[in-house]
């Protein structure tokens, strides 16, 4: 930690910040310079991070050098995270597609869905029970009747399940019926949530909030791995700009910048990022260049029809097209996608 | 609403938008132009809300032109809301004034702090419990014992006093001790939260969310008014920009367009706007002059051994000076503030 | 200046950057900690401004502490600069208003605005000539034939004027005619003409990019004050959010903020923040309480027939009555505004 | 155009507004309902877009549908604008990547890079010779010798070249030596040198700035094109937002969105949008990926030596092997990239 004070600051004032880091436990390096003086902490600060030293006179600036966060970060853990859920490898080699609907609506929908993403190539299916939404009047979702459409969708498929869990007192019934729970971009300082998910034993996906940096996105992960809970993946998903021909404004620059700074996987969502159906496809496949570890894709049968977010879901046909080419992307960054998949569509045709 | 559809689209396509709009109950004014088409719905199109027209061929655009509240809404409700709490009138021609520590330390610190912030003018104390802090290796809080702390200074001051409850399973214990329940920045979109305390009996003070744009804010208001609790007060606190020199930036242009929009009262937090105390001052006058009903101001006996934002925390006298600096701008604008404490502190003194 | 390293760099890699340092006439201060290495840079660090250390290997961080900017910083000058234009006073004890229209349109207009805001107590006369407009289609201004029905305006009224120089190649045409050259907030880093600018001898009205930090604004100043132009008003006028029911945001933390970092003037501009003539008399008052020493409002005779920004443009009426409502604020903290011209205004009724 | 006017103005209020509407020229379509009257315009609205309706009573809403560029647009010209220079096609099958140095800085560094990127597939050599910098103590550049060295360079090597151009008196200067124009974020809206610009016979190669949205970045094409030079080359390297890991926020999905409503070719920057050299190569992939028509990208020999921006700017080498891995993600996304050039750097290593 480096404290910048004024040059003029009484040396009195100086010593009052010196002595207070001594009674912390500190050692100090001191350089004085015409116009400001600079007090360097080497070594383990985390018990200053409460000390407000802005109220000490003379004091300037604040400079936080060690990362806040600890277990999440890639000096703490240089190889990749793998996270394994069913048969499915996330952080692997092979790029994960996550896809289903924005809301369950009923059995025929996400059946339908299920199905079809799979012989696709995707590998986990989503739909939502319990939705936040923006206003009190839109659909909020079937609830558990939901979690069971779900459940019995992946069950019959194959294919693992991922939903949002919105608050402490859904976790117990939420964690019945989902592999994977989410966090929505709304609760991703939901501290008291992500602290309960943390003593789960299933994975969770932690989207990134909506004006969150990626430090915060970090020290969100950190509160679910301080409780025990080393399986987060995390997800951009967008962030919020003025730019508003877009819903959001996808910062694909965090997946190389996170790999950097952390061992998780991180995987895009480009539907809520975009909010337009017809930038999920060249946004999807950025994602994969970038060096993505997976997709979250919203996929309807009938998007016109959809509950929810009908205008960023694409339709079964256009997702199947999409993870065609995909495929190729994933090659040419060293990756794999969906291979596996090619002969169940064909069957599926016949 | 409007729909825009592109002036080259199909009679079938524009047909079929059109059928929708019928199926839904509503009539439609059709304007063809050369480069668009615009199909207008006029009345309650609520049962729209859900319907993604973006995935028509040919909609270009949706524009709803209703605002999305109603309850929340001045066109439902013409005459301010007033809101009381013990003998304390928000809303109302007195600017309230909200103050005391970020986080309750103990028992010296709060109660001197009540006593201090009375004589000083001050209606509320504010105290935190329960805090919602980006590290999990930060101090959370004293929980219980803490409500107990600011229930005590409460009572022995006269003070009412206001405390955050962060999530669903505190909103029983948190109620047992507050007179006014404060939901979070980041939880402004906590949607189950909000429902929850929409069936309380206590008024809410609700604070704007790094990125919550005004409508967003009226919208999770509404969210708590729908359930049946009328007293909800807005919180203005700063949004995130990339300006990086204060914490956040103050949007205060939000309180003349919140009275516009709406009848609910508007406070004013100006500590964690700036993030800096020497910016609290400055901050608070021009909240006053721009029509603020209240402030919210962190005050602390020492702000150098706080244990939360002590570098935005205002120390006692500085905030006595502050009071007495605001009541000729409350004054120039047609308010009063504090105006009957002068005698106590007065006394207290002697 | 701080150079952070990873703790695991190279001790070769380490010699590298020490040896650029010294190479460049530095002497360094060295901590080592086990995560970190960090090398400091005590005194003037200008000549390493360049010097892109990011491309050493080892280095994960550079931090600057002594500001970028000099001639404008409070350090340099640690009293208030005064600006006389004409028997005007900018950044002393008065509040200057400066009002006009948008762009300048025919004799009558600015004429009659000219008298009207003089009376009511404006001492300087805005207008536009040449304008820059985001549409190419859009009225570009008058050009000369506005310059000089501006200059006759301020000439017959007694007011000082101030108008708009886009390019290098208008500075000695605009130079003829008005007392203040306005750089607006799209040529905030139009270099060439801030350099240019800098070698005259009027003062020059510095507006706030849309997306410029403080420091850059600053940053901009300087340019202007090391060619030898010492007098610089700055303007904070709104910023670009994701809030969109406003134009802009206006950071009036700005003010305070630029009061303390340098010695230069600080107004605001209301109008052109918010977009809106409604919300301009509120933030005028805050504006005065947060401590600007201006305001730049557009008046129009006829907002309904203004040619340009007419939404956010007082009428002659309001404009007077927000002159009224802004004295008394001005008195609450410590300043004066438009008191002489009451009487102006009561002769100009009768 | 629509005009959304609250359901209980005055009849005369809205007549006024009619009435208005029928003077410049236009048929006006009424819709009444309870809470909002609305009335819409529909045809070449143009003559309408100064004039201030929100200065009108009753009036909350002006909603403009057709988009205010016309020459930029797809709807005036559906096929893809292809630009020539030199026996380079912009904006055809191959992905163009345009490289060199911030800025020229002596004739062996730009040769050196002239060659080593050729040889590597790049087919344009940029390099800066007036330099927009935020510190007027920064360098600025070598000016005409620059410009020299880079026509020299390009020459040499039979790379077309690109440079910036900060105002209009220095067009004629860089027209003697460039072969393209380049106009620099911060020039995004200097528009009077977009105007010349406009009269010349070099492509324009526009960058998007720092706070700007897609709609501004096409009208600022406009103001080009208005004057009668279509060759606009738009260019995406990063908006402004709260997050400041890196120094942008690259915007990818602007690509699709302005592929859909222009015609105009769009190239990505992905050194000054991340500002990190180690997040150039993912970025560069990501751009192509989405669909980009080229890159700009900045090469040094030796970035620790380099005079400006040296931080983002990859060496030879590194420039080498980002080109080899960017031909098969081209290849899967349907286009070509420096595949001819692929001998040419066998060659210059024999």
């Amino acid at each position: 930690m480096i404290i910048v004070m004024n040059g003029k600051t009484d040396d009195a004032d100086v010593e009052k910040v010196i002595h207070k880091l001594y009674e912390m436990g500190h050692k100090v390096h001191i350089s004085r310079g015409e116009r400001r003086i600079i007090l360097g902490v080497i070594g383990d600060v985390e018990n200053l991070a409460s000390v407000p030293f802005y109220a000490f006179n003379g004091v300037e600036e604040i400079i936080r050098i060690v990362k806040p966060y600890k277990l999440a970060s890639r000096e703490f853990k240089d190889f990749d995270t793998i996270i394994k859920v069913k048969d499915v490898i996330i952080g692997g080699k092979e790029v994960i597609v996550m896809a289903g609907p924005c809301v369950i609506e009923n059995e025929k929908q996400i059946f339908e869905t299920a199905r079809y993403v799979k012989a696709s190539g995707a590998k986990i299916l989503r739909g939502g029970a319990f939705k936040p939404r923006t206003s009190p009047y839109s659909f909020q979702g079937l609830g558990e009747e939901g979690l069971k459409l779900l459940a019995q969708a992946g069950e019959e498929t194959g294919l693992a399940v991922v939903t949002e869990v919105m608050s402490v007192n859904q976790i117990e019934l939420v964690g019945k019926y989902t592999d994977i729970f989410q966090v929505g971009a709304r609760n991703m300082q939901n501290f008291v949530l992500l602290k309960e998910l943390g003593k789960t034993k299933k994975p969770i996906l932690l989207k990134r909030g909506l004006s969150a940096t990626i430090e915060e996105l970090l020290l969100s992960a950190e509160y679910i791995l301080s409780q025990g809970n080393y399986e987060v993946i995390l997800c951009e998903r967008g962030i919020r700009t003025f730019e508003n021909y877009t819903r959001n404004t996808l910062d694909l620059s965090a997946v190389p910048v996170l790999k950097r700074l952390s061992h998780l996987p991180i995987i895009v969502d480009p539907s809520h990022a975009t909010g337009r159906w017809r930038l999920v496809s060249p946004m999807a496949k950025a994602a994969i260049a970038v060096g993505a570890d997976g997709l979250l894709i919203e996929v309807h049968p009938d998007p016109r029809s959809s509950l929810s977010d009908g205008a960023q879901t694409l339709r079964l046909d256009t997702f199947t097209q999409l993870m065609k080419e995909l495929s190729p992307i994933a090659q040419a960054v060293g990756r794999e996608l969906g291979t596996s998949a090619e002969n169940d569509l064909e069957r599926m045709k016949n």
